[in-house]
């Protein structure tokens, strides 16, 4: 146990032996894992309050129902009807660039719409399709079945894709496997939903303004600069457009297609795992899960922070997938809750998750009555409707926001952009997500340290570059190092030390005395033991003396396991900058003593 | 600028305006591919005197052999002798590993000694093959031709592969990319390398005893299984074995095959860059490339830094490169600087790389005049020198060490271990990578915080969970966050402080103040900042007032561009623990003069 106010070390470092190896594993599980403590609630509960407690957990409506109350049904309902609203348009358009039936977007905000408000942990989520995901998928499936060649064999694999994404998302709950999509960096999100809501757009202008002589190619390059091209044209050719819009609508035989009255069939027995289209099926579900995950989670988190409350990542995830695994059995295709639909749930004044049981009553009806009506819905409407939802996904003020405080997250962000808008959308999504674990894995690789001096008037040792004024004590070079001490980074670290006591020695300071600041450390691996045993040993080579101030009880813990503590010594190991600095003062009086003999045997 | 001793913080934080993009993109490029200041011998030198530094940089003869005297090249003629009796019989096993003429073996020993001679920088590296690749070489081409049937255009694209290396290595070194290999940890090594002689031994073995009713496969399971199912019967066994040693010695006809006399014939022509032969020549260079990387970079440093020397790795790449590109001209395969030769050469005495030009001439003799004699070398004897060397590369106690010290790191030498063992070589490595990788991330992705306490008698706050006897001020929650706040860990981030908040709650003991020390971070990004921007918002719903300890440059700058200063108020960043928690208690006095209005946009 530490000894306050010894005569040397006012206080000293704790060299209780190492915490069992079951301790830091279960102790890092659980950081890992569960982060969120999702079991806190059962604590101090009796049995019968358990199984209450759990099944509230898994199906949250069991949690809201015996609280609600007509005022609440009010504000739902008044939700559920404008969200219903929105999704038959929705369903129907984004149904469309799925290259499926209009009808299969109807269904899909029928079913997975109970589902998830039986599950959903989310009050303001609500429940449809999604463009990027639509896009997605035509373009997966599509490079293998086409959708106007064998256009029952595609629908199949749509449904498939859905029931592997809802049993991918289940599972990554259940594993509590969030960590997965906290690596879908917003950066990352940005970029990809501009770059999709171009492309997006793009197919839409050609098919509005059914121009084939426009430009043949459909990357935004080309596109852009026949319109460009004619800017002083622009009113002149708004106004043919908004003509043309006007003759589509008088003469347009480009309807929707037929909606026949009925709710969704049961489309189990068309699940197709056959080997042959599996890749693609695979590819599709998984990809536009994850997206569909993010978009999901992190909309349903932003509306709960606004209010003060907190969704459960994995619990949601569970929920996703039931929802979609359930759905795909009664042809639905992939949903999630999009951004925009709970944006406008939310704005109406949604109360729980019976907004969404009201849209699916809504979209029961619809299906049951008046599908035929939708059938009138001109394509150029539908066009209208895709392109004002795109258009609100570019952002342009986040993505100057971005360039502004970090450079490297706008690149992030750029690469997913013009990665989706100029190859594919999977490259640009994965290209981004590399960038981004690249810039994680560079973190590892350099960790910042930095030279630390004493600030004028005080006892506190802070960076020489951030304070002008600090200025270190004469003799000793105090170095705080950066987090972690990894097998990526201990040749920099080596070097970056060496490199402070030449630049040192250069400008004719003599250095006599190592200190490394361990405050900021709180992960080291052998390597980094390593590390800093080759660097004690090259200090002891040029008669400087190496010590450590403030390791981390991870950091110390390994030191101690390792045998680094004996080699460097206990007296070598403080708790403070201050401590440190005393003692190299009045290190000639101690020097003898060290023992500094023990060298670590050759690599042979 | 700062004002010490102000009345309420006795130091302030340094809030000047942010560095230029230029500056700061300047010192991390530095940081990350100059880390060791290669130019700093440049600094202050006449233009004369540059242009000799230069080439002595890039061509390190230039600076050791003006100071070259007899009684250095007395030591290295020895080491040059002992490292070329070992080069010889090396050089023919491998070969066959590789499955080429054992002539190349000795080639090979020659002209890249003679380059490393020139622009190697360590003084210790002994040139020469190495097992693990050749036989990864004689795996990745094997798999494409066979080298039974067509062994010339095999052996071809065995120089090419070598090409392809000294090209990538090169280029690696040019690039100042030494970075890649420092993702090459030791604890991958330790397995690959112990996997890499499981397998070869047990190829000699088969070989050894010419058993093939012993077992039909290869992998450890089987053989070891018949090995041990008689153990009783093992020290008879071994007679027999070593009887049949003899009998092998005196019967066999598997002989080397005929050595003709004559140096390295030229073989530029026939590189081979056949888009059919290409993906394995580019997989087999590159893999090989940097693995031979790694290995000779390794032992270069551990030496140098036993004479508190220095090697750059990346002028290491280049010559290996130059050596590699050079070799696949004459007739010779990979090469880089082998772990067992260079500790020969070390304990040889060597004093320079003339040792590589002694082992060159020496090589260049034998090529000559003795080649044909080594002919009779009976392949018994090659298996026996192979076993000896591989059994060296099995590292029990490096293992026991990993596993006492830090089990994730004992998993990845297994996972190398078993994946080389029991899958593929590179199937085995890759795996290994990917687990270090997934550290690295893991690591990004929860940076472990803590909860810091005032230990008694002192102004230190430490975390609790490591010094017991801390215990934080009343109303206060003082948490230490770990390095970086990065897109992957805000979520966890945000959770670990409220389950902090509902922790202390729990127990009973109000939460008036958050104070989050930043000490340790030296990196955030945009959604880092966002995510204390959301903790700042909820808490301020809680009624809970949060303040910023300490924060660093780079993260103060990214705050202060984000206007992240402006909605916390800089009266809310503290130089020190000390000054937030008095100001903390002169709370209610200055509460309402705080500016805490603004708030963020709804995400629409």
């Amino acid at each position: 146990m530490p000894t306050p106010n010894s005569s040397m070390n006012p206080t000293q470092v704790n060299f209780n032996s190492p915490r069992k190896f079951r301790t830091t594993l279960k102790s890092k599980c659980k950081e890992t894992f569960f982060p969120d403590d999702p079991f806190r609630q059962f604590k101090n509960e009796k049995p019968l309050g358990k199984a209450k407690k759990t099944l509230q957990y898994f199906v949250p409506i069991f949690e809201w129902l015996p609280q609600y109350n007509l005022k609440m049904f009010r504000f739902d309902l008044l939700a559920g009807i404008t969200i219903t609203s929105l999704a038959i348009p929705q369903g129907i358009s984004y149904a469309k660039l799925a290259e499926i039936p209009p009808i299969i977007g109807l269904y899909s905000s029928f079913v997975p719409a109970l589902v998830y408000a039986i599950l959903g942990s989310s009050k303001h989520v609500a429940v449809g399709t999604v463009a990027a995901c639509s896009l997605l998928i035509a373009d997966t499936i599509g490079s293998k079945v086409s959708s106007k060649d064998d256009p029952t064999l595609y629908l199949h694999l749509v449904f498939t894709a859905a029931f592997i994404t809802g049993v991918f998302q289940a599972a990554l709950g259940f594993l509590r496997l969030g960590i997965l999509v906290d690596f879908l960096s917003h950066s990352t999100i940005t970029g990809f939903m501009g770059g999709t809501a171009i492309i997006i757009c793009l197919q839409q202008l050609k098919g509005l303004l059914g121009v084939s002589h426009f430009t043949t190619k459909t990357d935004v390059v080309s596109v852009l600069h026949a319109v460009f091209k004619n800017r002083n044209e622009w009113k002149w050719e708004t106004a043919v457009v908004g003509m043309a819009f006007l003759v589509f609508l008088l003469f347009t035989r480009y309807l929707v297609g037929k909606l026949h009255k009925g709710l969704n069939p049961i489309s189990i027995e068309y699940l197709n795992f056959d080997a042959e289209y599996l890749p693609y099926t695979l590819k599709a579900g998984i990809i536009t899960g994850i997206i569909a995950l993010a978009e999901g989670i992190a909309i349903g988190r932003s509306f709960a922070i606004m209010n003060n409350e907190q969704v459960d990542g994995n619990k949601e995830m569970i929920a996703f997938g039931f929802m979609n695994i359930v759905g795909s059995c009664f042809s639905c295709y992939l949903t999630t809750g999009p951004f925009s639909k709970t944006a406008v749930n939310y704005n109406s004044g949604c109360k729980t998750a019976a907004s969404n049981l009201v849209m699916a009553i809504g979209m029961m009806l619809t299906l049951l009555f008046l599908a035929p009506l939708f059938s009138y819905t001109p394509l150029v409407a539908l066009s209208a409707i895709i392109m004002s939802a795109m258009l609100g996904l570019i952002k342009y003020e986040e993505a100057y926001h971005l360039f502004k405080v970090d450079k490297f997250d706008f690149c992030i962000c750029l690469a997913a952009f013009f990665g989706v808008a100029f190859i594919t959308m999977d490259m640009g999504l994965m290209i981004s997500v590399a960038l981004a674990l690249l810039r994680a894995l560079l973190y590892v690789a350099r960790p910042a340290a930095c030279k630390l001096g004493k600030l004028p008037d005080s006892t506190l040792y802070r960076d020489t570059e951030q304070y002008a004024e600090a200025s270190g004590p004469p003799g000793i070079l105090a170095i705080q190092l950066g987090s972690p001490i990894y097998y990526a980074n201990g040749n920099y670290i080596r070097e970056r030390i060496l490199r402070w006591i030449r630049n040192d020695e250069g400008n004719g300071k003599a250095v006599k005395h190592v200190l490394l600041d361990l405050t900021g450390v709180t992960s080291i691996d052998t390597t980094g033991i390593e590390t800093l045993a080759e660097v004690l040993r090259i200090l002891e080579v040029k008669h400087i003396k190496m010590k450590i101030v403030n390791p981390r009880l991870d950091v110390l813990e390994k030191m101690m396991k390792s045998k680094f503590v004996d080699k460097i010594g206990k007296e070598s190991i403080f708790l403070c900058m201050e401590d440190a600095v005393e003692a190299s003062y009045d290190f000639s009086a101690t020097t003898e003593k060290q023992g500094f003999e023990e060298q670590r045997s050759g690599v042979a």
